[in-house]
């Protein structure tokens, strides 16, 4: 059976060119980048070229580039570091509540020692309005972390206004770039941004490696300490396969950019149409203002998990926007905050097109998707309404 | 030029069979381990698989596994994550002064935030004595961090008679074994250990794979936060070929342990004797209860960076026991805790062997080493004494 994988925000399989790029890393090129001979000199300076491109694709210092293992990492290094590092100054964090759990879960553990945090609700697409984030700045606010696009709902957040007004204010701004890097326009001198975080296998690079950009002379308290490596900012042995394969899968992303998003709007374009054509079918998130590969909807009267289910059968791999999917068990507080009932947010899924998804792939999903939920409305006890649903849904197993 | 590479204890190359292990999941399985589909249930299915191959080495459940990015991670989690678990019992940690900087530079974060902490001294060959950590137990302590083998002398601590006395008190008792695991025995039953960090690049796997062993039942608050990866006591997508490769290696290296020590220890103790007919050439740590391919000494007269260049001209890769080589600038806490008067820290360097190292090898070193002492001696300033070197010692530039 053909399989078709259109789930590229989850993660991506690496440009043959990446791979090809970290093969010497893996054999031969084993050097400490610590090390003074020449092994290590070998390995040093494939890093220092990997932050060098992983620096241009945001137009950043190379020097202002500390790389980490994970986006995961660099939000939770952003929002500790910055809290640790400006806590004599305030103690008050602004945050949204369609963030990635790699931002507000560090800033509940930091509301438990003492930190203030606001979450800043959003528009029926998912937007923050940056009124509300001038209206929730207080004297006591140090960091204000805003995600720039949502895995889940594809909306694409004003960062730059939300920037200005952090600047002009003088406060600390992070945004976490982890699904947009590499795959729409990211500048941080134009996003005003004083951290970003992003991670190489959303651009076609390696698992393993991933960024944290800090503007120069931001002070931040490491989150993980021990060596010199990364200027004494982020210790531990250098991945140097994974930092060599970022920083070739960025050298391609700036030269590719503009290809792969006018690959990608058409065909995103032709699914969402496609999938709006079912009956009580909606798309989520911002109708424009979305990540160019990105289609997410809810169907009503339709578990997500059942979705998944049969297009893995007929060879379409995809998400739920829900984290139901993955065992979490709980309802996806992005949908509940751009007002999604409980019960409804169990409908969700969420479709992601990469490099190599072509348009005969579009026309066996929009085909595929309709028939699938055709047959589970057959079968579904709640086809008729959502009538006792609220009960099995599963934020009752919390 | 033959090169040979005496610094295995900063880095090792992969074994072949652990890179072939990695290929398929650096090509074709590029699943992120949470999806739901076939292509997230294989990388799902070899994670579980490299994990119980991790906990095998060192004789622990595969629950009781987490894997992280770096041994510097591992270490960082366990003391800030057990700290922040057990502050409510009380806000003492006990360490050694020969832990690594990814051991006492976390413990120094903890001091500012209201945590008491012990540095335990060690006598002239690095040894804490257990003695001493019952003495420096008090009702507030939550924590005892002793490492299993210092990367810098060799000396393997009495980590399983500590660990008695951590049970007996009822606290959690940390070990670093970096260094040692997949080159001794580790077993954390008999080491009485309840947690305990190991990296696989310290035995022929991948940089960016270790992991904290974390005994069932024990609390610990998450270093990093977001998904539900690594039963929510890690977050961050699952660096899967990474993994794969630590868990090849963690069997491989459980498989041909004795071998592989048996391997080492003669050529060691070849390279000590040859070594220590030096004049005025030392041995730093313990002469017996030392890792299999280690020797470390101090040579006076003699600056460790000079002599790690003029090895390496003659094509052996070597380090300095002083963090000084990796221009770090300091003299290392590790030869000042055994009593190294910081002018003669300088003169250290370290030889650490591995599964390639041959008796001709050996040879090779014993001749040349002693052939670039005397050329060093010929040219020093300090040859004849240390006057005025003390001035020049990189602790100076502190």
């Amino acid at each position: 059976m053909k399989t078709i994988y259109m789930d590229h925000v989850a993660t991506n399989p690496m440009h043959p060119e990446v791979l090809d790029a970290m093969i010497p890393y893996l054999r031969e090129h084993y050097g400490n980048p610590l090390s003074m001979y020449e092994p290590g000199m070998v390995a040093r300076e494939a890093i220092e070229n990997a932050r060098t491109h992983t620096a241009d694709l945001i137009n950043a210092k190379p020097r202002e580039i500390i790389f980490t293992a994970s986006g995961a990492e660099a939000n939770n290094f952003a929002v500790k570091g910055i809290a640790y590092a400006y806590q004599n100054k305030g103690k008050h964090i602004i945050v949204s509540k369609v963030e990635h759990h790699s931002i507000l879960n560090p800033a509940r553990f930091l509301e438990k020692s003492g930190f203030n945090v606001t979450y800043l609700s959003v528009d029926r697409h998912g937007l923050v309005n940056p009124a509300d984030v001038r209206k929730a700045i207080t004297d006591e606010t140090i960091l204000i972390s805003i995600i720039h696009a949502s895995p889940e709902i594809g909306t694409i957040q004003p960062i730059a206004e939300i920037g200005a007004i952090a600047r002009e204010k003088g406060i600390m701004f992070h945004t976490d770039a982890v699904a947009s890097a590499g795959n729409i326009p990211v500048d941080v001198q134009s996003m005003n941004v004083d951290l970003l975080s992003l991670t190489a296998h959303q651009f076609y690079g390696p698992k393993g490696a991933a960024a944290l950009y800090i503007k120069e002379g931001t002070r931040i308290v490491p989150l993980i300490y021990g060596g010199i490596q990364e200027g004494g900012r982020r210790a531990g042995t250098e991945n140097v396969p994974a930092i060599v394969g970022m920083g070739k899968a960025a050298e391609l992303a700036k030269r590719d950019l503009q290809k792969r998003m006018e690959h990608l709007k058409p065909l995103r374009d032709r699914l969402i149409a496609g999938a709006l054509k079912i009956d009580k079918s909606m798309l989520t998130g911002h109708p424009q203002q979305r990540l160019p590969g990105h289609a997410s909807f809810i169907v009503e009267y339709i578990e997500g998990e059942a979705m998944l289910m049969l297009l893995a059968a007929k060879g379409i791999y995809s998400a739920s926007g829900s984290a139901c999917s993955s065992k979490a068990l709980k309802s996806s507080p992005v949908l509940l905050a751009i007002g999604t009932p409980v019960h409804m947010a169990q409908g969700s899924v969420v479709f992601t097109l990469g490099e190599g998804t072509t348009d005969e792939d579009i026309n066996y999903f929009n085909e595929t998707f309709s028939q699938v939920i055709t047959r589970l409305r057959e079968i579904s006890p709640y086809a008729k309404g959502w009538e006792g649903m609220e009960d099995q849904a599963c934020t009752a197993k919390k």
